[in-house]
């Protein structure tokens, strides 16, 4: 059924060169074939995707916020105001990062499923106070979500990186999962409905630049910005 | 800074028909402006979404996973095998749904932003164990997400819907968040930077039907789901 293919990484590990995924957690219980090893892949997913939700214990109840992020090759950062009320130091959260690719439209109902590339990465986060660590995280943070503006625009002043709570999270304990496959009841008794079953891909580009309406006339949109229009996210 | 944009809902509400949001955790005490009190908003949202990130406690610390959902008035409806390993029964989760619309581009770094939509459910859900309400659903779940399949696709066989593992959490407690504006440094000292600032929005659309491989010629793709290609999500 439908979100069978929404698999849950269901282990815990510890993330090298090698391999993702051997702790309880991140280790595949279920799903198994669509479970990803490889570091690689990990980072494949937190470049297709723009925003994170952020899974934190607040009163001893779970909350989930979307985030902007960015990502090294070691970590993740995260803008920490969205958790800066909530946030427990020392506490583990959960950051997952999903792109939705399509429907994958079955023969049966039972056999429908999402394609999808999921991370989740867990961990105790750390709030980043030096200022260069900072500035680091911000500009990674930036530069993945609108390249080149990091540059264009005017920099951090040290007032406003002292008023900025920025999280950061190792990317050692991670669990990916992709699905991408056709629907799996082609050889299946349904088969001799004589339905139609396929996939239908979601497509996410972004759109054409709006400028604020505050703009002097005369201030054309930068190559860096015009170059994505149309382009996939 | 970015992510100041991607808001918090704060507190905790009775949903009525008059008004989200008053227990402390659904009450709006970050980002008021972006606030919504309106159960029509969250439907908006709701009906706007197709993945919901669903929060759940897993020995003790958050898990965060993607899951299909649907809904009707008064409750949102989640396919529970993802949380079945880890769900514990009468625990609360917390449900979050985010439509991602562009990016805010300012003159200054940290006046960057996002434009979102977005609701999140608190509460303790259930599993949904009879027949009829399980059929409804999964088919209010396949509905929301591929319209017109339930009643084109094989429906669940009495053994397949026993096989399914079906949530069901009140809209009862939720909070929602809008931001859609343009940069708000327009009248900032920043301005007289000569920098372009505005909106890069982001474009969702179905693309267009994959056959599946196994499929033989001659079915032709229902009208019900090539009249979605190219159309918004």
């Amino acid at each position: 059924m439908w979100p069978d293919r929404v698999g849950v990484p269901a282990g815990r590990g510890p993330y090298s060169d090698r391999m993702l995924s051997s702790t309880p957690r991140t280790r595949h219980s279920r799903m198994k074939e669509n479970g990803r090893t490889d570091p690689a892949d990990l980072r494949a997913v937190l470049a297709a995707g723009r925003i994170a939700h952020l899974g934190v214990l607040v009163d001893g109840h779970p909350m989930v916020v979307p985030t902007v992020y960015g990502f090294d090759d070691e970590r993740i950062y995260l803008h920490g105001s969205v958790a800066s009320r909530s946030l427990t130091t020392g506490a583990e959260v959960c950051v997952t990062v999903t792109v939705f690719d399509g429907l994958v439209l079955a023969r049966s109902v039972f056999e429908h499923g999402v394609n999808y590339r999921c991370a989740m990465i867990y961990g105790v986060p750390e709030w980043v106070r030096d200022d260069e660590a900072k500035r680091h995280g911000l500009r990674v943070l930036t530069e993945h979500v609108a390249p080149g503006q990091w540059d264009y625009a005017r920099q951090p002043s040290r007032k406003e990186l002292a008023a900025t709570a920025l999280l950061v999270l190792s990317l050692d304990e991670a669990s990916v999962k992709v699905s991408d496959g056709p629907p799996d009841d082609g050889d299946s008794p349904d088969a001799a409905l004589g339905l139609w079953a396929g996939r239908l891909p979601v497509v996410t580009t972004w759109g054409e630049p709006i400028p604020d309406p505050a703009l002097p006339s005369g201030i054309a949109v930068p190559p860096h910005i015009a170059a994505r229009e149309h382009t996939e996210i």
